[in-house]
Formats: structure tokens, sequence, C-alpha cells
């Protein structure tokens, strides 16, 4: 394949180390990055090392965020947002923000903006692909963002790295002026989904009918809890008895005597995670069928569960059994974050530059019978 | 993706489930199968019920051949066959011949040819995609079967199931002609190279740094032994001190010493599969990185050790861990080449619709950054 020029909306954890990722393989070049402040722009490629290290501690962000809203741009507001915890989302653990002239200002090669997400669509003529790694701060963030690349004919690839099922069917509504202008869009290509959703997918392919999948998750978030509290608050959301309203109004005394309560291990079952919708849709099995779960250790950065997909069904001969991938514990949810976001940014740029246009779920670019 | 219309060379055991397991799934249409004596065509859909029932137990072979070799097709000297019992290949035990009349043309969907593969390359028009489920009787007949193809200007996808390494690099020095036709050949489509090769490319996405891939396979084969006797054989060229010509020149009494040696279960280390060059291939590692063995228990129809492919790397932060991908002990090699074959296959349709043409393994059609 030839070389994939991308750029990276936001330029919180997952957007920087996309981009410190990438310098690792051939390829892949950056030549844009923005974060709600600023833009920077090199279709000859981006100094990578110069960016992150200006940015290094210096995200740009909003009033209220957490960390893992440090990736933000318009809307300013911190609506509701997506869990980020698991090892689809957050990965912002140690990344800090400070005032005025932060992020990608702060680099050589960048400059104020009111309008980052214009600046980079008005470039994008150059650009193969565009790494949407930006909070969710409403479910229909995403797919906005996506609708402006589309009403500007931009022909190329879209990835986003998002979790919520609801914002699949989303992205489904708008697939029509997607395809129109050319737009491969991959969505929850980051771990789950993303990562183990590919798993589940390929898990499969010893049975004709899947009759179960299973993921299951853990996490260790220690050193990175100061900067992932509003991401364990989203977390409580998936808690039976709580929802993202009442999660969202808790105060954070609240938010400690119930870690407390629990030693600081949240075990989480039945998650809203568009694994499900994502292998429904790429006939693996019926959503119903997907099942997400995980545990969060905040006091301990060793991952409290292994994290493992498994994949029950029959075999055209008859037998019923259980195949399964699992993860090494020291493999950190960053790590298995960026390299399937960029896998699925390549496979998404195969499948643009041979005219296959709309919205695709990672498990739609495995084989699969 | 649209339906796509497939026939099957061989009509042994791959060639006979495959068509099997196509009934399970919608969009695959099988509509040529031949074997050494018979060609069966319907561009509306073979009844592949009739087909299979017609040659139950009665499949066309050649004078000399173990059950691998049942499907056949000329030459039909035999010649050195690849080993067979690992996932990737055999996958014939309980298949029976007999006598003249024998194979498709048992079944009145089929006509006698002494040209069967000429009988399908004749209508491959009309087909898009050809699973050749051949055993490869020398190494370079596969290649040479995908060379009378690009001969006749067949636009469509080519998939085996071959296992030996050097094979590849006889496909690649056909690669031009290939491509010229507009042939999408996928190499190495079974179990062990196949389905552990993807998973071993999937896997491969938590590190920037693939240090050893190690793929360990277990196979029981009791109730097929008898019918395997050429496929084990071929195994014990694997075995320390024998190579093909040692394992061939044995007689059978010799056989069974060696196996009473070792009490029925043999096991092999460093065995020649194809998985290494098709992981070099997709730029996963080195293809010395890549370690493939197993255990095969012909006193035993369970699986003397589970399958088990172990992905050991550098993630991005630094960290060395091993990803790990196991099948269940019941799935059956037989399951897990057809899946993945049939994958595969659909696979290399896409790529061959948006005009990919030339040789790609198992880990190319993968995303994989």
């Amino acid at each position: 394949m030839d070389d994939v020029r991308f750029a990276v909306l936001g330029t919180g954890g997952i957007g920087r180390r996309t981009l410190e990722v990438s310098q690792h393989k051939d390829g892949l070049t950056a030549v844009a990055a923005c974060d709600r402040n600023g833009v920077a722009v090199d279709h000859g490629g981006l100094d990578v090392a110069e960016l992150l290290e200006a940015t290094e501690g210096n995200i740009a962000s909003g009033p209220q965020g957490g960390p893992e809203q440090s990736s933000g741009d318009e809307p300013r507001d911190s609506g509701p947002r997506d869990d980020v915890s698991t090892d689809g989302g957050a990965a912002t653990a140690g990344v800090k923000q400070h005032g005025d002239q932060a992020g990608v200002v702060a680099s050589e090669q960048g400059r104020p903006t009111e309008t980052p997400i214009d600046a980079v669509i008005a470039e994008s003529d150059a650009i193969d692909a565009v790494l949407i790694a930006l909070p969710n701060l409403e479910h229909d963030f995403i797919p906005r963002v996506a609708e402006r690349f589309a009403e500007a004919d931009y022909e190329g690839v879209l990835v986003d790295v998002l979790k919520r099922s609801r914002v699949i069917g989303m992205l489904d509504d708008r697939e029509e002026q997607l395809t129109e202008s050319g737009i491969t869009f991959v969505c929850g290509a980051g771990a789950t989904p993303g990562f183990l959703t590919g798993a589940a997918a390929l898990a499969a392919q010893s049975f004709v009918e899947v009759e179960e999948v299973e993921i299951w998750w853990g996490v260790g978030l220690k050193s990175g809890y100061e900067d992932n509290r509003g991401t364990v608050r989203e977390d409580i959301a998936h808690l039976d008895g709580y929802d993202i309203e009442t999660a969202r109004e808790m105060s954070e005394a609240e938010i400690e005597e119930l870690i407390d309560d629990h030693d600081g291990v949240l075990e989480f079952h039945d998650m809203e995670h568009a694994d499900d919708v994502l292998l429904e849709r790429a006939g693996i099995c019926d959503a119903e069928d997907v099942h997400v779960g995980g545990v969060l250790d905040v006091r301990s950065d060793e991952k409290p569960t292994t994290t493992t997909v498994s994949v029950t069904g029959t075999t055209f001969d008859g037998e019923t059994g259980t195949n399964t991938f699992q993860l090494d514990d020291v493999t950190s949810m960053e790590a298995n974050v960026n390299g399937p976001a960029l896998g699925y940014l390549k496979a998404g740029v195969r499948n643009n530059r041979a005219g296959h246009y709309g919205v695709f779920g990672p498990a739609d670019l495995m084989p699969g019978f």
C-alpha cells in the first residue's frame, strides 16, 4: 500500500499516542493535528517529536473537563461523555493540562484558530484518513463531525474509537451522505470495540453458529486515577442502580465513598458497548448474544483480571466449544487502542481506495464467511 | 457483498466439507466441483446435498494414494505430498474410495472428463472464486494449476490451503502473470497456515515490535488413523532424523514400529510451515521468529495438546508480553480449516472486485498497522 497521510483531531491521550506509535511504522505520515485552540499542518509530514514535546503536559482543554476531555474541540461544554476507562477509550492517564497557550499552539508548527476542525477540513484534499480522537461529548457529536466532512465533500477515511452501541445507529442514519461524499467511516476502532471485536470475528470462524461472545476486560488505574476522575464517574454510570444522569450528579465525596465501599475495585456487567451491534452487522451473531463487562481497579496499576474474548459456538460437525483470545496483563489499554486504531485506519484506506464507502465496523474489515 | 459463486477443485475431505459448510451461509453458491474423473457444473447452483450423498464413501482416487490424495486430478502419479495431519491440511479422516465410477461422476450432476481442471476453467467466466482443494503432489503443482488459470485469462480468486513455506515463493515467481490475468491468489488459507496466521497478525496489534510467534497444534487421529496412513508418513518427514525421502521409503512395518516407540504420540518442532513467510510478507515479524510445531496422537480422538498461538512482542510503552489465541479442544481440524478457507475466499473476492490482484497471504487480508 502506498503511503497513508493522516490527521488527528484531538491531541489528548489517544491522539498523542497515535502520533507517537505511527513513528514506529513505515507508510504512515502524520500531516495534521488539532486541538480546541490550534492546528498544525505540514503535508510533507509533521515533526511529530517536536509536536509531542511541545504539548507534553500542556494539553489544551476546556474549563471543566477531566483529561479524557483534553483532546476536545468545540463544542466546549461538557455534556455526557463515553466511559473511557475500558481498553477502548480513555488512555489519558498521566496527561496534564495547563492554562493559556496550551496544546498545539505551543508547538512551533501550530497556529491558533477558533475553528480547528474546519482548518483540518480545509486541508483534507491531501489527507487520506482522519482519526477522530475527540471525546464524544454528546452521543451525536462524532456523527455530526462526520457530517461536516461530508458537507465539504471529503473523500477519504474517518476513524473513531467510540464505544456506545447507540452511536452506530446515528452513523448509519448518515450513511447515504457519507457514501455520496466518498467517505469510508470505520467506527469503534479502539480496543473494545475494535481489537476485541475483531478477535471475536476471527475466533468465530471455527463455528457455523455462534451462541455467545463474552468480552471481559481488566484495567488497573492507580497512577492514572487522579487524571481519570471523570472517566471513573462515567464508568459508575454502568453500575447497577446508576445511569449517566445519576452519575453526573454525584459529588466527589459521594464517588469516593462508593469507591471505598468497593475497596477500589469496580466490576461491570452487560455494559452498553458497541461490540454487540458491530458483531451483528458483520453477521457473526445476534447483538443480544454479546456481553461486555470488566473490572476496574483504581488502587493498582496491575490489571485486576485478564482481558479475554470468549466465543462459544457450534461447529459444522455438531460440537459446541469456546475459542479464546487473551491479552497479556502487561499490555496497557493504551497499547491495545493505538495499534488497532492504526490497523483499522490502514484497512479503511485500502477500502476507500477500492471505492468502498459508508459505515464499517472492525468485524466488517476481517475475513469472515 | 453480492453473492459469491465458487468452484471446488477436488472433492476429497476439504473440498467436500467446504461444499457442506457453504450451505450454512448466505451469499455463497457452489457452481462447480471436480475430481480426477469428472466435473459437475450448474451456474444456478449445484445441488450440494445430492452431490455429497452420491460421492459419500465414493471418492475418485488414484491407484496408490491414501485418502489425502483422494481429491486428486492429473497428474495421477503420487509424488511428494504436503503433510496433512495438522489443522491446515488433511481433514480427510473417514473418507473412503472405491473402484470405477467413483466420485463426481456418481452424482446425477456429474459428467466424466479426462480434463477436469480444464472443464472448470472453461466455465470460469461465471465463477468468482475457485478453492484448490487438491493435494500438492509436487511442490509446484498448485503453482502450475494457477498458471493454467492465468493462461486462460481468468479474472477472479484462487484459494489454496497449502502449507509448505517454499511454495509461497513459487507463487510469487508467477505473480506478474497472475496480476496480468486479474487473479487474486490467496495462499495458505486453511487452519495453519490460515486461521492461526490471521490470529497471529491480529494478536500482534498490541505491539510495535514482535519478537516471536509460536504456533502449537494438537490433533487426535484415532478414528481417522487408517484413512490417514499417508498423512502420518508425511508427518514423520518432520521428525528429527527424517525427511521426505526417508519417510517415503519406510515400510508400513517400520512406520508402525516408530509409532509404537512413541506410544502413538508424535511431537513435532520447527516444522516447515508457511506461517513464517506469510507473516513476514505482511510485515508482522521476521520469518525466522515464527515457530510451528504440534502433537499428533494416532491412538486418541482427543487432542493431545490445545492448539495455541502465542505472540510475544514489545508495546510502544516498553512492556514485553505475550498475547494468546486458543482453539477449544472440541473444535476439529476440519472445522478449523473450512470456516477460515471460506472466510479468506470471501475476503479474496472483495479484494478481487476492488482490483487487487497478485498473491496474498492470510495476514495480508487482516487489518494491520
